[in-house]
């Protein structure tokens, strides 16, 4: 491989086929210099989709094959066929050294269980985790993981996420020395769990990583846009990112319900609507989309099943940032530095 | 005590002192029959609140203190002056007979913390769990409990909760027999903790209950509408309802952002405002003010600090439609009825 990012993408994994996939490659290949894609799925329906794409000629290789994952699939099932199909072949492309990052839209569970048995976890890392960005009123999107690939979490596995979390916010949002906070009850020391205590004990001492860790966070605080990262447990990470894509949605559905209500307020909704559409812009699923597999000898994006072209090629940009900037060596170096402080801390006790 | 409501005030719980409790007391005493109040705190500042409500008259004890619990302290600081401050006070005044339920707008681990120690557990409740309600899509809302009493929960507490919770709709939201699900990170059977799964099997078997368990669910569900009951543990509830706070002031903010960013978008506004006027009345959080402790000897309802008199008013009425429907009585003969078949499951195993 050159230096020019090489993504392999899974054309079957979104809800619609492979045409938003493409249609996502043309407009990354339009944004992200010299950048190439191994596609795999079935080349009957692929093709036609790059003929109407001319700017993708020369820079794709499509890989047939027509067994693909369901979204219904279990893990346990999925992972059997990951020599056969397009998901599992396009992490295999990663393993093999064809492609630098996979991108796909497909099942989650059965991403994540063929990505770790396939790439395995890197040394210093328990766990990988499941991460993804949260709008904010901010001028930054904030990061946040696990999102449910970790139920249980011990303090470790809570400090290995804050240093993963950290090296994606450098890396993909471009932040010197994020902000990272713990997801909790409360703000004050004694609030929470055991693991969440001592995880705090530890990132308070990790003052040379390239992180200002901050304490504790509650739920209330995550889009106020003074945060970078926030680390959680995969149980409360999933719990709070859907709760927050639910109210959203909720409270969108009042305000069209009030617009709708009468002649009065359709005329205002009319006025409104150019600024309404930056709100509709700012809370859009395609503009934050692209969760990250992190801890693997490899990168694995999660593009939204329903993601439009836009919001897929936001997800290969955001793969493609992190091969730029090699974020696994950041990991793996932060985490040994991490392991040498904890080791001569412990030698000098 | 006779059959009219009897609620005791903290009068110095909320954050700007007794004008809006007794302002909401004014409001509560209009639309509920016969009710009095007991109100503790300092009669110096309560007075002339009573004077400015003439309606009040006849219907209030004032008990004078001075000491009070501030919002810092810590619960088991505060629990030392039970005796003597207005929060300590209005719960001992449900403990001794004098009012069937108290209301405070008080630091809520401090009077969770006096609650318990007061009233103590009732038979059959391993652990008392806080319970609120959640504004939905639908014509109710949905009521969700732990919110953060139980950092961490087992299968029984859950069940417990699941018990109280549906005690709860049917008295406060009357709705006959609820629809109750517990909140988890995926729908499927095999999805989450073994806690989960455990307290799932129980409820599953448990028709015989006034409820209809239906599974699980997840936190993007919370507000369509469909769910009378939420259970779950404290930690992931108190991140669920924060974070759904959060996300609807994120939202609410880059609304009121963009209305004001260009003059037309302000004239949409103003065209708007009646039928936005209905979208904020469904979001403020007086409308659903009243969290409740379940699982204890005696109904003790927290009010939000900063409610104003209308939301003060709500928590009362939660308080008075608890005590008229005897909830703690429907607890017990609940846990009873389950007791009972679990007992005759395991014997005929």
């Amino acid at each position: 491989m050159d230096a020019s990012p090489r993504i392999a993408i899974d054309a079957m994994g979104g809800d619609t086929g492979p045409a938003a996939m493409v249609a996502g490659m043309a407009r990354a290949r339009r944004k992200v210099d010299g950048i190439g894609f191994e596609v795999f799925g079935d080349e009957a329906l692929i093709a036609p989709e790059l003929d109407r794409h001319p700017g993708l000629k020369g820079a794709v290789n499509v890989h047939h094959t027509t067994d693909a994952i369901q979204g219904s699939e279990k893990p346990s099932q999925a992972i059997r066929r990951a020599r056969t199909t397009s998901m599992g072949m396009a992490i295999n492309a990663v393993k093999d050294g064809l492609a630098h990052a996979a991108v796909s839209g497909g099942n989650t569970g059965a991403l994540m269980a063929m990505s770790k048995l396939a790439l395995r976890t890197m040394p210093g890392i328990d766990r990988p985790a499941l991460a993804a960005l949260l709008p904010t009123l901010g001028d930054q999107d904030c990061v946040m993981l696990d999102l449910g690939a970790n139920t249980e979490c011990d303090a470790q596995n809570l400090v290995q996420f804050a240093v993963m979390g950290s090296a994606y916010a450098r890396t993909v949002l471009g932040i010197r020395k994020p902000r990272v906070k713990l997801l909790n009850i409360g703000t004050e020391e004694l609030k929470g769990t055991d693991e969440l205590k001592e995880a705090a004990a530890l990132l308070r001492e990790a003052d040379y990583l390239p992180m200002t860790f901050d304490g504790f966070t509650e739920g209330d605080q995550l889009s106020r846009g003074n945060i970078d990262v926030v680390v959680t447990d995969g149980f409360s990470g999933n719990i709070a990112l859907k709760t927050a894509e639910g109210t959203a949605r909720f409270v969108t559905d009042l305000l069209r319900r009030a617009f709708k209500s009468s002649l009065r307020s359709k005329a205002g909704f009319a006025l409104s609507a150019p600024a309404l559409h930056t709100l509709k812009v700012h809370l859009d699923p395609n503009n934050h989309n692209g969760a990250v597999f992190l801890g693997l000898n490899g990168l694995v994006v999660k593009s939204h099943g329903s993601a439009n072209p836009k919001g897929v090629a936001n997800a290969i940009g955001v793969a493609a940032r992190m091969v730029a900037n090699d974020i696994t060596r950041k990991i793996g170096e932060d985490l040994d530095n991490f392991r040498a402080h904890a080791f001569s801390h412990e030698a000098a006790e």
